[in-house]
């Protein structure tokens, strides 16, 4: 186990006494691209049936934990920190973890998942179970509590399409980012609306509300501003704050910003179908948990792009049940967490 | 006039004789998302025709220089140390520059051109003519020889439309950078085709050519690892490099690849055609310059970016006469230079 090296991210252990029985504890950690939320659960004994409400102990929040948006020692650090605020809050430490999932957004490929189980490794005692995944495997627990059999639509800043079978199997399909095309993104559809503007003040394009829209709501006095305005900050959460302008400007009646939302309900089913057609989720009349999380699906609003999501993916796969979680996507992480340490342990089979 | 914080750029000067007579200069610069050129050219007397070949002095080239791409103190830093560069090759100094023309790729706003004439007014003697413009003006300039008339393409790793009219109104459009839509753009195509590699590999899209051909371009086994790679560097040129590779596979019949290539011809004479509507450049029978610089245009292939994009345009703007330019965008900013500086200033009459 390490000291940090250039803060005091595991001071507050010397401050308590470090327990190595009783009250043993579980991380669950969700890291998107606009923030990293860390929750902390006790180890629950085996049961048909979890408690309600989850008894979580402590919540931590920190910002944007994607190496591909932050690099990899920013996203290293938050992550560190998250993990330790969590446990200082929960009067707990390192030692009384049984498993840490974490569950990241950037997490594409087996040596993403390396990188991050190579430092972990240093962070916790050797006997903690650790589980690395892209953060949509965190948002299908939290649909499903803790069982990976489904799939997930996110769409926050980014978007990504998750799936696994009973038997084991998994696919995704968009989670690329930005520049790979996610464009039913939260991202996507601000940039598509800001693309608009321009179009429309260079003579490219049809005029739009989403001009004086999106002008008023940045404080620009012209469509010329908004280029440098879009530069300055290359974070991908501040362009897709203006997602609900852009719900605002169709619900109005807007076409050009109609035909986005458009596009982009056509664009996040499309990914949901992949992954129900590569996986056969839904064969004949076979039914399947269909997860639906972030900002984009959530919008309470007249122009619900969420439910327009539904209607057009049960149109092929009437077999979809869709389920919006009750519990956040960190809680699915550590039921994930819980679920695997309870399987795949010595130590977890003494809790049943 | 200042000496550079931590660099030596200006250190040459000291080991040159200072010439405040005689062989008087005009330097051009033409900063690019990808290169910056510098040259150094004499004051030319007036006359009807300008000498062929253009006595070029001496030429430097440096890394990019657009703000919005590398910072503004790194794009400074590249400026200057280009036109040292230059100056020192061409055995002069800053004592005997009469006018600078910066054109530069990112400078879409007053303010930007502001901020650029701040520092450079610093860098000069007070009695030398600055003048900041976009890259794109520059570029026009190398096709007209000076002559700020017509309308100029500029498809290279980014893509901007201008135009200026014999009585000095201008208009431009596009040139708002991959987030804002510049689907013509070289990062534009190789973004789309990056984009079409992990839509077939996830099930969302049709399987093409470009997926084992990009993926042998950049060494990599599989398109997952293409996330990792597009994220790794933001640089847009190193996106935009992989142009040829599309239209190869456009040229061995690849549909993708085609339809990428069609839409992105769309998109350019489409902001041709919105800065020649706008302007009135071809009202009737008239006809105007039509300068078409760029990588994107320059392919001598068999699929020709450039002859579709002008096809496209002849049909609605017959009067439009391309022109593909003999001399570089550097050394239309310095003609610029060189005309601004003949006709606005006392000194320039001396020469006439």
């Amino acid at each position: 186990m390490k000291r940090y090296r250039n803060g005091e991210i595991w001071d507050f252990e010397r401050e308590m006494p470090v327990s190595r029985d009783g009250s043993d504890v579980i991380l669950g950690l969700d890291g998107g691209a606009t923030s990293t939320v860390c929750v902390c659960l006790p180890v629950m004994p085996c049961s048909e049936q979890l408690p309600d409400p989850l008894p979580v102990l402590a919540r931590a929040v920190a910002g944007c934990s994607n190496h591909n948006s932050v690099g990899e020692s920013a996203a290293r650090e938050t992550l560190e920190q998250v993990m330790a605020e969590a446990l200082s809050k929960a009067g707990s430490n390192r030692f009384a973890v049984r498993a840490v999932c974490l569950a990241v957004s950037g997490v594409n490929h087996p040596i993403d998942q390396q990188h991050i189980l190579n430092w972990l490794r240093d962070v916790f005692p050797s006997h903690v179970k650790l589980f690395v995944h892209n953060d949509a495997v965190a948002a299908l627990a939290s649909g499903t509590m803790g069982n990976l059999h489904g799939c997930v639509l996110i769409a926050g800043t980014g978007t990504i399409s998750y799936g696994f079978t009973e038997d084991g199997r998994e696919a995704r399909a968009a989670g690329a980012g930005p520049i790979l095309g996610d464009l039913g993104s939260g991202y996507g559809i601000a940039a598509q609306a800001l693309t608009a503007v321009i179009r429309a003040y260079d003579g490219r394009g049809k005029e739009s509300m989403l001009t004086s829209m999106i002008l008023d709501t940045l404080g620009l006095s012209s469509p010329d501003e908004l280029i440098g305005w879009t530069y300055a900050d290359p974070s991908w959460a501040r362009i897709a704050a203006l997602v609900p302008v852009v719900v605002s400007c169709a619900e109005a009646g807007d076409q050009v910003a109609n035909k986005i939302l458009l596009d982009s309900v056509d664009e996040l089913a499309a990914s949901v179908k992949a992954v129900v057609r590569r996986l056969e989720l839904c064969d004949g009349k076979g039914s399947f948990p269909l997860v639906m999380v972030g900002g984009v699906l959530e919008a309470n609003k007249s122009w619900d792009i969420g439910k327009e999501v539904i209607n057009c993916i049960l149109k092929d796969y009437p077999g979809a049940h869709p389920i919006r979680p009750k519990v956040e996507p960190a809680v699915g992480a550590a039921l994930l967490a819980w679920n695997f340490f309870m399987k795949e342990s010595e130590d977890g089979h003494r809790y049943c």
